[in-house]
């Protein structure tokens, strides 16, 4: 089987193992090793200020020197809020791991995902450790898969350019992802790039992928995007062409995300015009995006247009509150704040709806936010996940 | 029957009938009419951009002279959305009522709830304008019943002092209620007071009640409280006394609309400390209280921490992320950002949870939001509304 996942590019290995820590049983531990000849590290990470330790850790790893040469993984425990234990835990994993792969500590990150609030098993990951660097190989596939917890498939992407290749794997049910369930990506190149650029296309890229993916509104305290460099193919990509190419890959990742989101059966994505500049079109979309009313509407394929202007009449964005105008799926059902003819009979039976929303100013402010449905199975899965 | 309502103040008459705007068939109309002395009238509106006729037309009439001789309530359609017809066909059914009562169009207020983006049914209203007047007497609770759409209880209140008392009405699944389904609050009192002291009782009242009763973070376009006095006691209250009766009365009003709200099986009050000011403890507390994951475990009776450690991590409020400290039920859950000893075991199967989160800094902000849980109920009946 070719890899289509972060072993696919040249220079890059990776490890997966049943550790132990699911209750499953699943796989739940992995490693992912950059060979070389070059380890350009760069990430962005959970803007929430409870951050858990191994964000605490990836992040000053890569402020001393934007390289690493592996990440370890792990699902099944967030390692959050655990005060100082937690942070001498993810520390000691990793000093571990550098003692076993003969590299410094601060070349290795570390990304943890699971329940809130628990100590690590230390005994069982310390063994994990131990395990993993024997069986390094061609191994994205099974990574992706010991980084699951509520995904019901593995998220795995890859972009293929003349000489060069990235490849990904992501976990998650959106990027405001449960804080039980947190979003994890990490991107592999053997593109030969500097971390200036690599860090210029990842957070272009995000920002306009994961970062306006909004499940339900709440942030984790793991959320880690990571884009690892070998270099191995000696090419040296544009920015531009850099930029492009990671942006596919989050563009395919972010869409699987959506897709296996928590209780998910409508993808909706809102798309708001007619605003002072793209900062509020956001601002507009995202708290559409996360209105509950609006989203019982879709889950019940209610072409319900007033719960959209009631809430983003609420939205901090310039708008004519007499000029509002709603589309779904194309079919216009609100023009001039008021409703079209046939609006109610718009049909959203299909797994798919499009609203776009025009907030009536001359601005050419414009975005894109990405949701889904409130449905009973969000509720259920939500209610009764650590009992 | 002593009226407990809206009626039980001297000076104070109602009204309510079935003009069939509801397909249910239920009551739907109802007037209520200050017959003075004094016609003293203060209101507080929606904060929505987006706002309904009704809510332009009594704003208006406030504006022009804090006097309000008389107030038609509607349920069944909002009466929003619907652009200039909808602003002249309530000006027309208050222009018609106000040449009924032989009085001036800018003395009578307007409320309407229900349904966005449909026409109001005027051969109807304009029949019901009609007979209201005709019926006028001891009728708050028909009036309360009137107004109800999903709420499955109407809502009254009454606060007796020396000499004068207030009484109130109330509708809604919440503050922020559904678009569908909006708050609306009248009260009454036969207190002698000026206009500027109802205003300032008001609104300290509603800072601390319905502002702070947040069901869904959904704001309508139609929320209305409006408090009315006669002076037929001659009583004169000082300031203290009318804000401490007024609160009383929206506290009983708010907790009404919070045990009714769409769903609800716990109601959850969230009382935030230790942050730089009452501002900043409402942002978090809202902040928690909004979110999907918290309300969902609230739900499933979990107490599981993390998720409010991971909602307050993004509120917009000064905090230590290694300082926060959370009880469930006065039982501390997570002390210094880590887990307590027997957090999991809190039990949280009655009705009521209270939620205290500490920031962990020196500030002395405080506030306290409530708010319900995130059921399958309120996802079946938010989903099923208009279709």
């Amino acid at each position: 089987m070719s890899s289509i996942g972060i072993t696919a590019p040249a220079g890059f290995r990776a490890a997966a193992i049943t550790a132990g820590i699911k209750a499953s049983g699943n796989p739940d531990m992995a490693l992912v090793v950059n060979d070389g000849p070059e380890n350009v590290a760069v990430g962005v990470f959970t803007r929430n200020r409870v951050v858990a330790s191994p964000v605490k850790i990836t992040r000053a790893a890569l402020q001393q020197g934007q390289s690493l040469k592996a990440v370890l993984y792990n699902a099944g425990n967030a390692n959050a809020c655990n005060g100082t234990q937690g942070d001498e835990d993810a520390k000691e994993l990793v000093t571990h791991l550098a003692g076993k792969l003969g590299v410094e500590a601060h070349e290795i990150g570390i990304c943890s995902t699971g329940l809130i609030g628990e100590l690590l098993p230390m005994d069982i990951m310390r063994t994990g450790v131990d395990t993993l660097p024997n069986r390094l190989g061609d191994n994205g596939r099974a990574a992706a898969e010991s980084i699951m917890t509520t995904d019901t498939v593995a998220k795995e992407t890859v972009v293929n350019r003349e000489g060069w290749v990235i490849g990904g794997m992501g976990k998650g049910v959106g990027m405001m992802a449960p804080s039980l369930a947190t979003m994890l990506v990490c991107l592999t190149t053997d593109a030969k790039v500097s971390a200036e650029m690599a860090d210029t296309a990842l957070r272009a890229a995000t920002a306009l992928t994961f970062d306006t993916l909004d499940i339900d509104g709440s942030t984790s305290t793991n959320d880690t995007v990571l884009l690892l460099a070998s270099g191995a193919s000696g090419v040296e990509p544009t920015q531009e062409e850099l930029n492009a190419a990671v942006k596919e890959a989050c563009v395919d990742l972010a869409a699987q995300l959506q897709a296996d989101a928590e209780g998910v059966t409508k993808r909706v994505s809102i798309t708001v015009t007619g605003t002072a500049d793209n900062e509020q079109a956001l601002n507009a979309a995202r708290t559409v995006g996360r209105d509950n009313l609006f989203k019982c509407a879709m889950f019940g394929s209610d072409p319900n247009w007033g719960r959209v202007l009631a809430a983003v009449g609420m939205a901090d964005a310039e708008m004519d509150p007499e000029r509002i105008s709603v589309h779904f799926n194309e079919q216009p059902v609100c023009l001039d704040s008021t409703g079209a003819p046939g609006a109610r009979d718009v049909d959203l039976s299909g797994a798919d709806i499009a609203v776009r929303i025009d907030l009536g100013t001359s601005g050419e402010g414009t975005a894109t936010v990405r949701t889904t449905d409130l449905s009973h199975a969000y509720v259920e899965i939500n209610s009764a996940y650590s009992t």
